[in-house]
């Protein structure tokens, strides 16, 4: 048996109002003044105070980036491209403010100023060569674990999968729950819920260990102590952050399962943004996860949820055969969830029969 | 405000067995045949089977320490000059096995091989200026948290205190609950006891924040599963390393408190360890920690541990003064506990009674 070495965030800090520390935690990795700080940030943030209060020096540059649609590999490359064409030299480092498509976008372009050819043919486990450049997660909603985990995933061409390496990690995370208050309740709900989903999922696998457990037991009460309890704000804000931080550790011996193996059909075919991909599928798997998705179900009661209808209704037989390909490469989640003879217990035709419910 | 940024363990590896990949893990930090590996390994692994599965190449030493003793500044002084005197290049690196004493021992020599002067000049609170050479914790017994936190406590030659610094924290940690089989019932019940005690302090200090109490949480929770309920040799290994883990993490953002501050006066006084310290003093720390205290007497019952007494029974006037100046000088312990105006809710009296009772 051989244990993976888990790449810790090396450095982390937490706190309200620490955003206004950054400046001080990038001098010191700024490489010359040709070397930039670049910025990729939300722009659900343009024109906002947080802007103002980046700290850009010399040639940095923030370059805004919509979080309407999930990220995808030939994004990550134009966007790698255009940061290497633009200065004559590689930045000192990629900082992602965002929620997990900004995250997931500043790992990944961090990884490919570093590495030869295109972002799709890292798509998978292991294959990145060389260490990324230095790179900051900030997240401004709770709930991917994006801060925390070794993968960045992605839209490619044939498929949704995470570039899972050493080198995706984050060198620093800064986690400020204050930047989470403007989140509008679904998506706060949405976010929140893939946390949870990842939780039960990994509690429920069978690649379990004591390891991945504490931190998934742990995320998992944070969760109803967020979800199903009423906390201060500010108390919540903070409790939801560090849910996401332990949920996406629980994932470092474990694997998620059922939901998002689904869920990365549905966005690749549809371009469903997968927190709530996550819960259209979740919804409907009783059956795997009888007491998650019984609690799920009191959570989305309690805040007044309403999760789109009919997603699925005028879906071709090709469409569900690409959406069920998709889930079904996913094997390691699979595996995870169901054993080793995972193939046996599950059929096209069931993967049909849930996808027709969504 | 401005929050610690915080030092984690970059790269950690967990599971029964996993000793065994020590070989791997160290290749690649190994800088040329003449820059050894140096394993400072507890002696009581001395002639057992661990030392064959020891990874040892070229000129690689293993040092049988003891752990008797708390581990001593001077001690370090010896280890890191004998090590500089040995050999004709720096080591690639200093791997300790055991438990806090070793763990800390391996700290602050790695920490001593790139700075200057005594060790005892480092004690307090960010003073070490150079990084450490690489070092790897490899506990063989469970609750200290010195595998994962930024401090190596020492007793000096005026005082016991920590080295606190970024460059303390271990490169890597394995965490194999495999080696922690051997460990007698006593030296586990204490040895734990420091992680709950750890735990009740955090969770009950001013100092607290949303980070700090998940990780103290779920480490209370582990122990509790440990020490009060009927688990599986097995799971309980691994929970135990997991408790000790989290609860070293719990720290970060927050301080140990009264039982550890006169924990130290015991220690520097009269050499008692510090598991078996922390315990002598919490037992009589009712007034401080009601819950806590209630709780421990009940799991020392239920493993029938019985605490050696009259202990301070024939110390002079003097004898007591000196613990008293070791535990009040312990500044940060005493605010987590009791404040900012802790001074004026403590007096030397108060300790002497305390003291007196053990």
């Amino acid at each position: 048996m051989n244990y993976r070495n888990l790449p810790m965030v090396p450095r982390v800090v937490f706190g309200n109002g620490s955003f206004d520390q950054l400046g001080d935690i990038l001098l010191p990795q700024r490489k010359s003044s040709d070397a930039p700080m670049i910025f990729l940030v939300d722009d659900i943030f343009e024109g906002t105070q947080l802007i103002s209060r980046i700290p850009l020096i010399c040639n940095d540059q923030i370059i805004f980036i919509s979080a309407d649609e999930e990220p995808k590999t030939d994004q990550v490359d134009l966007l790698a491209d255009r940061i290497r064409d633009h200065f004559n030299e590689l930045p000192s480092g990629i900082v992602g403010i965002g929620g997990g498509t900004l995250l997931d976008l500043a790992k990944a372009v961090a990884i490919m100023l570093n590495n030869k050819g295109k972002s799709y043919q890292y798509q998978g486990w292991d294959l990145v060569r060389k260490p990324s450049i230095y790179h900051v997660g900030i997240p401004t909603i709770s709930g991917t674990g994006a801060e925390v985990s070794r993968t960045t995933v992605l839209l490619g061409p044939e498929k949704k999968l995470g570039i899972n390496s050493d080198y995706t990690t984050f060198n620093q995370v800064l986690l400020d729950p204050d930047l989470t208050k403007g989140v509008s309740k679904e998506q706060w709900f949405y976010t929140g819920m893939d946390c949870f989903i990842h939780c039960i999922e990994s509690l429920n696998g069978t690649f379990l260990n004591a390891f991945s457990q504490s931190y998934g037991e742990k995320a998992l009460e944070l969760c109803k102590e967020v979800y199903l309890e009423e906390l201060d704000p500010s108390d919540s804000r903070d409790k939801l952050m560090m849910a996401s931080w332990h949920g996406g550790m629980s994932i470092a011996y474990s694997q998620v399962g059922v939901a998002h193996a689904m869920s990365y059909g549905l966005s690749y075919l549809l371009g469903v943004r997968h927190g709530i991909g996550n819960c259209l599928v979740f919804q409907h798997l009783e059956e795997f996860y009888p007491e998650g998705v019984a609690m799920f179900n009191i959570m989305k009661e309690k805040h007044q949820i309403a999760l789109p209808t009919g997603i699925c209704g005028a879906l071709t037989e090709n469409d569900f055969e690409i959406m069920i390909n998709v889930a079904l490469s996913l094997e390691p989640l699979w595996e995870n969830a169901l054993g080793k003879e995972w193939r046996k217990l599950i059929s096209p035709e069931k993967l049909k029969s849930i996808y027709q419910k969504i």
